[in-house]
């Protein structure tokens, strides 16, 4: 890199941290960038602008919005009375993309983690405690990761909502669509079993 | 994606356009940088500018710069005598990283690949052959890569070069270092066969 342009190389230092990319793939994308028409490069400049200027947290749920609300909080359709509670906004998306849920979100800001120094304090639930009493809310689902800590924090944001007597769900662990029942790990088969639901009924 | 705030649906599609990106990872550069400080994300748009106001190419060997010359034709002890001819910028960077080269180079901006369309009037050879005069250089080194393409290139540039009388190499085909003889291919290890040296003369 010594002869390379230092403009070349502080690019390419700033490309590399991004997740999961070396300084290998920094440089194809600065090679690739200097390819392309000048216009492309500024593009892909002002876009970042553009989210560093317009993009902030909901007042209400705290997910990313470009305005005060969010355009699920700002929904007079949406059921505020329900509400799925995710670790991070990126969990919204995840769960907008079923197409399956009417009611609103609360961004918890991560999950209790003690490995790394993020306890109950660091997390949004007071204010979700207080958007139960607040919005009339009459089901909170909780929407973390099956793992160690999106139980734990499941758990603990079960035992804080307990005198408020909302009610309280998770989503069902089970078998995700397409797995195969005989590579299936036994904690998973294990929740698909304790979770059966009647096929008839329905 | 359709609760997203726009202008991240917009950057999500801007760095979707980077090669070996797709959807998913260009999300998780959002949300990493969106999980940064404003000034991390302010800092990659200022340096893209930066490439897009300041890079271009070097008007004696067409690599990247960011004065009329590189820092390569523009140091007075690097031999002009002796030019490496490649097909990108990016080959340049590779030579340098050897620390075993002090001559300049010549950027093709591609190579000969009748397959998309480009032949021998896309490349700057005509300017490599001016150059044989004006800098009295005594060895042209071709450094394409050993594939089809970048051997058609190399016998071009060979047959264009005849009549200067400039004498024309290219860089050894054999083993890269820390290959394994047993696996190397028949191409790879006849290459290295034919182009055995001679250990008791060095």
């Amino acid at each position: 890199m010594k002869s390379t342009p230092p403009s070349i190389q502080r690019l390419v230092r700033e490309f590399n941290k991004l997740p999961g990319i070396g300084s290998k793939t920094s440089e194809r994308f600065v090679f690739h960038l200097l390819r392309q028409p000048k216009e492309e490069i500024e593009a892909l400049a002002n876009r970042l602008l553009e989210i560093k200027e317009n993009v902030q947290l909901c007042h209400h749920c705290y997910t990313f919005a470009e305005e005060d609300l969010c355009s699920i909080c700002a929904d007079s359709t949406r059921d505020k009375r329900m509400v799925c509670v995710v670790a991070e906004p990126k969990d919204v998306m995840a769960f907008e993309n079923t197409d399956q849920f009417s009611g609103t979100y609360h961004v918890l800001g991560g999950v209790i983690n003690a490995s790394i120094g993020i306890g109950p304090q660091h997390l949004r639930v007071d204010e979700l405690v207080a958007r139960i009493s607040a919005d009339s809310v009459t089901e909170v689902i909780i929407g973390t990761n099956p793992d160690m800590e999106g139980e734990t924090t499941a758990l603990y944001i079960a035992q804080q909502l307990e005198p408020t007597g909302v009610v309280v769900t998770k989503i069902a662990r089970g078998l995700p669509t397409g797995a195969n029942i005989e590579f299936a790990d036994e904690s998973t088969l294990g929740n698909a079993l304790a979770g059966r639901r009647s096929i008839t009924k329905e």
